[in-house]
């Protein structure tokens, strides 16, 4: 607590794991590249997915459940997804643990081995299609709007708090459709949920747009996403959704009964966003001190501190903001009062700096002969003398200041830091020296676009929707190109 | 949907089974042990865990997520836990497939092995408290009150749809504390919370106890319960609360400095309740016409069907009836208008009583000219006609007297199939002729214990909590006895 955090012109790496550690959402486990999700961490979660989970059911899906495992041969019933996902898994082979029959501890049973090896999901589109097949058999069923909040593994070699862990948390839509009309309207609402979500909760804004053949999910025929940039100039997939075609119900045979007495293969899509996004949230706002959080998903909107010598000091401050804190919580509005005797009023304050608290609230023994408060807000770390008897308003408002303003700071930033490469070497130039987004024209091949990535790690984040169209050529090859696409180096 | 469901009489185990797969709320899954929760399903499952997650923040818990997979050598470190948990769990040995070199599909690298092998949770004290080593330091750390929402694997030879799943649904509440006393407070409190819950909101009346040593979770020094009678005589344990003692804070080292400045071991508690809740729920209301769902966690509480012979017809009830919605949604109480034209009214009525939504409500051309409409309830199945005007009252009125009727049916029942036992042919006699919960003297000795489940395959499901004192002498042995404990055949 004493300790500062690292700086973010120090060690960015560094002040975000201490972001993560020290900020208290999250901590390193024993288990590789598997985390903690602590109690302060997971409070975002619960936020985000209460105004998510509101957001999928207002636009008529339903919840459900499938199976932590899947059987490995499922993974290689469609043909892209197998060489997408099929490869870094964590693999279930024995159901059962012994004595060590040479001393001490326990060993895997060898009678126990499966017939055949289950793998843990790392995304469930071949068993929730497994099982579409049993409930769909005419149009009647569709569409099947459902949505699953759930645990998933990958084996990624190199782990980061939030941004990339072995297990992380998410939801991932599954929805069939009788035409592929529907089903692509289907994933472009899906995307307009998470942008509307991710700009207007998170406070972060972001670029919609689809990715490149190189970048599409596997499996996919249109993979949707919405990009967002940090501040150190990476870019960050916050989500996507895919419109799927018929592929997974091509690999699993779901078929369905048109009005027209047709057996036509199903349409699918599927969407998805994880506890990636808090690793989105922390690096979009946070600061040298610490967290910002935006009100809207702060886990504690308001502290209030008093300044007491005694209890009878503290009492009449107490006394001064019962009706206050009463008013708050009734518009939903979180506050607790920190009465800790231990601990003196600065070390309360960086403590709530470091935690991202938008609002700090501190009253004295002398505010309350004047009846006035010191406010200070998180966001722009200013302070301002109040009246407490105008709080039960001033409070509210600022919060909406404090959200609005810390979207039109994410929003400058990136504008700032979107510019145009128009030759090769001005892109590479500007990756090194002031990374952003780079708006460039290159000639729509994937192996210019690996050529690119090779040389520079820059990948295409996303060719925007109604991307205006302009004439040019590719920045590698010079060759003919009609639109410019959002190049940058990501998480 | 035609076809009826099988009868309680006919068929028990098969009628349960009818209730979930035909009622909607689960399917079987590829994965052997395994079941998908359909969205009516889940939508209990959501409606429980709210409940429940309010009860868990009032009494001062938060959530936390820790990690899926448990290192091997954690399962060995608390000698009772390994013996009771150890040994049937989903086994990870290998984080990699490859394409098959000989051919078709994908196999796992045999270059991918893992040093040590990863557990799929059964149960999370192992690695919840290895993590708390960290966090724990003083008494100022302390109570650590937390809560998991998660899913777990315990490789169960015998499955059965929500009641024995090889993967389920849970929370699993962790708590540490400076005192013995604080924590065993705790974990009656927590007993309280689920006991509350499962009569006030599930309308199923529970015996609240202690387990004996027998039945006691790996690792507890006292294992508290609540255990609910089934329709068949049989039953259920539908939550548990664990007093831990010491045992876990030793096998992982957590200690905490006291205000006295000595070293001393945490104390614990951890309890849980699962989607077995849910089974809970089927085996004790519903009939052989389908599901009977008490209202507070019923998805749909009221659904209207419209007699229309037309567009028209089905304007006129919905003009009728649309101010009524609105008024009960704005009571929280869900309700739906089922207007489809292809599927007649007695259909209709059928498929709801078979997925237990609480009111129906019908109303056609003929009652809109008296203004009435027929209300009839799913738990007594009693029709009435009221008038359209007095929904808005009568309905939520209803609705309560339903919750409160359905409690009083259980408890009627599980009093009338509650007797004792004095000789251990009464008692054999009465298990398979009357079975319930039978309250009968034993000696006390686990041997005793061990001899009765043996000989006629049930258990003490508890001794309750503030068990009158009685003399009397042991059924099976003879030897003198304190009280009557309860013995059931369980699930």
């Amino acid at each position: 607590m004493s300790k500062k955090i690292s700086s973010r012109a120090e060690d960015y790496s560094q002040w975000y794991n201490d972001l993560v550690i020290r900020g208290g959402l999250a901590d390193y486990s024993p288990v590789r590249g598997c985390m903690v999700i602590k109690p302060y961490g997971y409070a975002i979660w619960e936020n985000m997915k209460t105004v998510l989970d509101k957001k999928f059911k207002d636009t008529g899906h339903v919840n459900a459940y499938f199976p932590l495992f899947i059987p490995k041969s499922f993974l290689s019933k469609e043909a892209a997804h197998v060489e997408g996902f099929a490869k870094e898994c964590a693999v279930v082979t024995h159901y059962r643990l012994m004595n060590d029959p040479n001393g001490k501890g326990i060993v895997v049973d060898p009678d126990a081995k499966l017939e055949e090896e289950l793998i843990v999901r790392p995304t469930s589109e071949t068993i929730i299609w497994h099982t579409y097949k049993n409930w769909i058999t005419s149009y009647r069923d569709l569409p099947l709007l459902i949505n699953q909040w759930a645990n998933v593994v990958r084996w990624e070699m190199r782990t980061r708090l939030f941004l990339r862990t072995a297990e992380f948390l998410w939801q991932e839509g599954h929805t069939a459709h009788s035409t592929s009309q529907e089903a692509i309207a289907e994933a472009e609402t899906m995307l307009d949920v998470y942008a509307d979500f991710v700009e207007k909760w998170l406070a972060i804004p972001v670029l919609r747009g689809v990715k490149t053949p190189n970048e599409r999910f596997a499996g996919a025929v249109e993979t949707y996403c919405i990009e967002a940039l940090m501040q150190d100039g990476k870019a960050l997939q916050a989500g996507t959704s895919h419109f799927l075609g018929q592929n997974f119900a091509k690999a699993f045979e779901v078929q369905f009964m048109t009005k027209e007495n047709k057996q036509e293969y199903v349409w699918a899509t599927s969407w998805g966003v994880s506890t990636r996004l808090i690793g989105a949230l922390l690096m979009a706002h946070s600061d040298d001190e610490g967290l910002v959080l935006p009100p809207k998903v702060a886990p504690l909107q308001v502290v209030i501190i008093p300044i007491f010598k005694n209890a009878e000091e503290l009492n009449a401050v107490f006394d001064r903001v019962s009706s206050l804190m009463k008013t708050l919580k009734a518009q939903d509005i979180s506050v607790k009062l920190n009465d800790d005797d231990q601990t003196r009023p600065g070390f309360k304050y960086a403590q709530y700096e470091l935690e991202g608290v938008p609002v700090r609230i501190a009253i004295g023994p002398r505010d309350l002969v004047s009846g006035t408060a010191e406010v200070a807000r998180r966001d722009t770390k200013e302070k301002q003398i109040v009246q407490i008897d105008d709080l039960e308003t001033f409070v509210p408002a600022l919060l909406d200041e404090i959200q609005a303003n810390m979207f039109q700071k994410a929003l400058k930033f990136r504008e700032e830091n979107t510019r145009r490469a128009d030759t090769y070497e001005e892109f590479k130039r500007l990756l090194d020296e002031q990374p952003g987004f780079i708006l460039a024209h290159y000639d729509g091949s994937p192996e210019t676009e690996d050529k690119i990535k090779e040389d520079t790690k820059a990948t295409i984040r996303c060719i925007p929707l109604n991307n205006p169209l302009e004439d040019g050529v590719c920045i590698l090859t010079g060759k003919p190109s009609t639109q410019r696409v959002v190049f940058a180096r990501a998480y």
